[in-house]
């Protein structure tokens, strides 16, 4: 690894990503972000449908998660038109017109990372324009990222295969950032909606698996109705692992603290509990796992991004010594 | 006149004022810009109902012409969405986002022109929301710029007075930067929907009294049909002089060059003219009065900026010398 600035690589969506790039971003890792291109919700999937474009929503906040958030442009990004008939985030906005005047949508993302002046890369893990489809236990289609993220149907069917509506390949550039890294960070993140949307695109399972990159999981905090109702830990891994190959990582991360009953109960009504696990159950895959603290200290149970930092710069710190 | 670096100001809006700004912007002058907040059509008149937000296209355009075109905020800032439901300039809808994150439309427009390197400041003739009434010569009462710029009423009918429908003031930093000009450039534009609306702001004519700015007035090139049908040069200047006070006017410029036949001649249909003009006809007036070639020397019949921008500068020139 390199010892003055390994290349770090992300590979994920939404807040998930948003937590490990703000943690990662003040400190000597080269930083790159692999971001899932499945959004179908909200203004990004008014964007995909009035205009036809690469969604943009999971880039923005890869973006946002790497720039100085009291800079006026990252607050741009983050703002938000509420009317009856324009409701869009202008971040949105903004990578839309990017990539149309600079002639592509990877093209558009640089340029928007030059402007805000991110303190790393991000890339679209395809520039192909495709759907997600899940496939649950009772042969049910779901169609579109946003319906399985916010479930229309019963939610407490497993999901048991996900895939796209059309052939997509890996954007090039993710591959080869992959394949030359130092350090995969895979999550956390929601599972079906933003971390195997990238691991089913025909080329990233292959670039893992070339790259002498040591792989790391961060194990979501909570479980997801919908998605994964009742994972434990391990479930997490094993789920993964169907998508890529067994014992695939090097290092799993788990959070070892319970935050308070208050602040659990209102995850009740969601059907959403703090996610437990087993090191006996892993006992038979080649793998260091880390137990940590990595909640905030108060409001949702989220990932805090300095602990979130900390507990990959000492992955980081561990290889360089061994 | 501050013969390093004279003060100018531009009042006017639209097309106009960006051909004024745009040819000064790369000659040592301190630049400012007074716009109209008048428009009510488009891009600009959706937002303005349904954010009840001030109008900032012409504000856009002010701020585009003072930057350097290839930059990309630049080309963001021209950029226009135009799909069923989102049709909007991007740079409307970035000074919409930027007056709300920046807790103002002054302090959003500051902060555009310093994001764009405007090699200029754009102030707002006044920060009251207001809207544009036109008493035509029959009483009939257009309401709104936008039915002045496009007339869904007999254009043939005469404007004889320009108000706003609710009380407004000026926006006190475009009285100040008026006060403390070398030189105020009033025009060209359109004489309804561009220029006199600034000045029948409440302050805008005190401050031009008392200014101790030369006061130029560059004339259109061409009349408008529902705002000037048939107006001659001198028209122009009686009807700005209604306004303002007779006399106001130091210097007058006006184009002297009549384009070819083919150019004219798809103007017809839209019932515009030449303007001609007659110098006799401004005899009593104390003023001194330029002739130039300011056309284009192709396509539409627009000034060319560069002519626009050699003719002030001889002004000041003069100023100078004399």
């Amino acid at each position: 690894m390199n010892q003055n600035r390994p290349k770090v690589v992300v590979i994920g969506g939404g807040t998930g990503i948003f937590s490990v790039l703000s943690g990662l971003k003040d400190y000597p890792v080269d930083l790159s972000a692999v971001v899932s291109m499945a959004d179908s919700g909200g203004s990004t999937g008014r964007l995909r449908e009035e205009f036809g474009v690469l969604p943009p929503g999971d880039i923005r906040m890869a973006l946002v998660a790497l720039s100085e958030p009291r800079q006026t442009l990252a607050q741009l990004f983050t703002y938000r038109f509420e009317g009856q008939s324009l409701n869009h985030s202008f971040g949105n906005l903004f990578l839309v017109a990017l990539a149309d005047i600079k002639g592509g949508f990877a093209n558009g993302i640089h340029e928007a990372a030059r402007i805000l002046g991110a303190k790393g890369r991000v890339f679209p893990v395809t520039l192909d324009n495709v759907h997600l489809r899940a496939k649950l236990e009772n042969d049910q289609i779901i169609e579109g990222e946003a319906n399985i993220d916010c479930p229309k149907h019963d939610g407490s069917l497993r999901i048991e295969q996900l895939y796209y509506d059309k052939p997509c390949r890996v954007n090039p550039e993710a591959a080869q950032v992959i394949r030359e890294a130092d350090l995969v960070v895979i999550g956390p993140g929601d599972l079906f909606s933003s971390i195997i949307p990238n691991l089913i695109v025909p080329g990233i399972k292959e670039s893992l698996a070339e790259s002498k990159a040591q792989k790391l999981y961060f194990c979501n905090l909570m479980t997801k109705f919908g998605e994964t109702n009742d994972f434990r830990g391990e479930d997490f891994v094993w789920e993964l692992e169907k998508y890529l190959k067994p014992n695939i990582f090097d290092w799993i991360i788990f959070n070892n603290h319970l935050p308070d009953r208050e602040r659990v109960k209102k995850y009740e009504k969601e059907n959403s509990k703090v996610v437990e696990y087993s090191i006996e159950a892993l006992k038979n895959h080649q793998v260091r796992i880390l137990e940590k603290d990595l909640i905030r200290s108060s409001g949702y149970i989220r990932h805090d991004f300095d602990k979130v930092a900390q507990a990959v710069l000492e992955v980081i710190q561990s290889q360089n010594n061994g």
